[in-house]
């Protein structure tokens, strides 16, 4: 089943010719600023660079109807007009091996302060073995890997004997409905393989995510009279001290889901947005904040968001402000369950099997504590999904920045995987 | 020196025979949204209204060069091309009076979230004896019983007998440049009176305001690495809460200042407007707030922001992500002196005269913990200030609202006040 030696090398070398060309891609994902809502230049670029390697295409705004009857779906507050997912389709001559899906999203976070970076964030530069960019890391280095894995193959005069998806979602930075969308469209595979930037590892497991917005507001009044009203701002500071304490209380719970006893911290809460009140000079009368917080697998976010709104009552009914003027809790975002990539199955076995040859080095396998599309491959499409992908630093933060040795190596991996999973035929 | 019971009772019918058109044109006042920077609207309406009644007219956009040597200046982060004030002249044909100011400022706060509102803010209504709106309290109400003050003696065929400004200026809300900018261009009399909404009374001292905004900024990243992040919106709160315990320091004093040591809380600090973030999966980078907090009368506005810098940069060095990444504290709006209304003078001793003639009840004097104008006149002027206004609720909050019988009892008030300290001419 596996590979000859030489052939390995020759994929392997080939991969290693094709990679400036392929950093250049990189490089030209990275200059469109795919922020959500504004993903579809970007994916224009990456649909005809498919289209013009062969790949079949399809092109299509997520339509929100056609997905939210299902228990993956995670509720969106925004236009999906200009969220377009792009699949593109590599049929060999004759099926005779397994079929494969390469996925990765196009979505980028926000750059936040752009003083803050070193170089504008939409202009990757390298420097040295490090590719700096906004989403350069997370995850176009891995979109450009899949790309290439395939290209250095047909550079060799091979493609897939089984039919291959390449696939570039939108939403993984928020919801996940872009990689449900794909997999409710009807692409299935017998693998599928997201170049996430995870460090050369696999992922074994990860969490579940939700995504939510507390809502305070009360009666306002000049601050002259600031004993007469209460203020919303320093009352949402109690709600955000009180979700610290479930976050304590979830981690706790952590020796009872195999895989996470051994993380320091595995669930993880964040307050990544706030805004409230307009003016100094008058008590404010609302405040809004964005929270993210992980769930094991295997807990349902109905469950868990229950438990957010029964603590946050809890905490706010000790607070006579709060108790008078209950905080809003919407869930906006993921509503997603973390999953377990299933130890023994031959899909994994392949990449290993790949990593060894491309790294001279074994495999490892990590837990993450983030969401990850994998689970709509695992959970709902029973599909091995491996996520694994290069080393990175500073995701979501400043100077973002990716390895490229390590996107190499990456990209070797997949062209090895590709070439023992699904089989090569001649072109 | 003091008016005759006929004339005072034919004044005050007078008022009273001219009020609903008062109310008319308070409600026509109040229909201009006059939020900081774009009070010109309602400006140039005032500007016509006093036109047509007579009054000589001056019409000008604050120049900060023009105004920021003065120590009564406070830092400006907006373009003022739009902030208008109003001076409306009114000259007898021989000075034989003594004269006065009538000022008011057309600016009023942000309205918060509408829903909150029972009706439009900017749609004046009645109910019963209140006039509700955004700013007709706070205070419209006031221009117009300063206007309609000096028409009720206009029909009785009376002019003042000395030089009487109506003055309608803008930032008082914010910076106090407004009355600044007016005392600057030359405006001084022998009295001044501003309506503000003091519930039927006279303020015999107030405190100085500084507004300033604290901004934290530091090195962001991904959720899952939470823990080599430091959460900006989180070390915001420290910052505030070392705010709260300089704000009882304080308090503290509250002994070492006359008129101050009977008032409860005579020093409110308050953080009215917080952002921070971008995204609820990264762990943020930055969040800046808006605070505002008071000051003694005598105690100088550069003092007490450097007590301020100095506690927050206290604070910070006890928590590490702070310390390494000190906050930015901007002073950006109010730099203010409060001031004492000296007992005794004989423009208070007018006043209190008209009142009882117009409440029949003595007037009474308080302490306010809030910025007002008259620190420009009595500080910067040497003019004996007298804010005296109507009762109000919920200025700066949801339903803003001014009792009409203590408006109709303040332009009476007003009136007198004329009649008397600057003495009536026939027209």
């Amino acid at each position: 089943m596996s590979l000859s030696p030489e052939l390995t090398q020759k994929i392997l070398a080939e991969v290693a010719a094709g990679f400036e060309e392929q950093i250049a891609f990189t490089e030209a994902l990275g200059r469109y600023p795919s922020l959500r809502g504004q993903e579809h230049t970007a994916q224009d670029f990456l649909h005809d660079a498919l289209k013009t390697r062969g790949y079949a295409m399809d092109r299509w705004a997520i339509d929100v109807d056609e997905i939210r009857h299902h228990p993956g779906f995670s509720p969106v507050t925004v236009d999906y007009s200009n969220a377009i997912n792009v699949v593109g389709t590599l049929r060999p001559r004759e099926e005779t091996g397994r079929s494969l899906v390469l996925n990765g999203h196009i979505d980028v976070v926000p750059t936040g302060p752009l003083e803050m970076w070193s170089a504008p964030p939409f202009e990757p530069h390298r420097d040295g073995d490090w590719l700096y960019g906004r989403g350069v890391a997370d995850m176009k280095a891995g979109i450009a890997a899949n790309v290439f894995a395939v290209d250095a193959l047909a550079r060799l005069g091979y493609r897939p004997a089984a039919t291959l998806y390449q696939q570039s979602v939108v939403e993984e930075e928020c919801t996940g409905n872009g990689a449900l969308a794909a997999l409710l469209r009807g692409y299935r595979a017998d693998a599928a393989i997201i170049p996430e930037p995870v460090d050369d590892k696999l992922v074994r497991a990860n969490t579940g995510v939700l995504w939510f917005r507390v809502r305070v507001q009360g009666v306002p009044v000049h601050v002259r009279e600031a004993g007469s009203g209460a203020n919303a701002i320093e009352a949402a500071y109690e709600l955000i001290r009180g979700l610290r304490e479930l976050e304590a209380a979830w981690n706790a719970r952590k020796t009872d889901h195999r895989y996470f006893e051994e993380l320091d911290h595995p669930i993880n809460f964040n307050v990544g947005k706030i805004a409230g009140g307009d003016w100094a000079s008058s008590v404010p009368a609302w405040c809004e904040f964005d929270c993210r917080i992980a769930l094991y697998p295997g807990e349902k976010p109905a469950e868990a968001a229950r438990e957010i709104e029964d603590h946050l009552r809890q905490v706010s009914e000790s607070i006579s402000f709060l108790a008078n003027n209950p905080p809003e809790i919407v869930f906006n975002g993921f509503f997603a369950e973390g999953y377990v990539l299933e130890e023994g199955s031959e899909a994994e076995g392949t990449l290993a099997r790949a990593h060894l040859s491309s790294y001279s080095a074994p495999m490892q396998s990590f837990v993450s504590p983030a969401y990850l599309d994998g689970r709509v491959f695992v959970i709902y499409g029973d599909t091995p999904c491996m996520v694994y992908g290069p080393v990175s630093e500073a995701i979501h933060g400043f100077d973002e920045r990716v390895s490229l040795s390590s996107v190499k190596r990456i990209t070797g991996t997949i062209a090895l995987f590709i070439a023992e999973w699904c089989g090569l035929e001649e072109i």
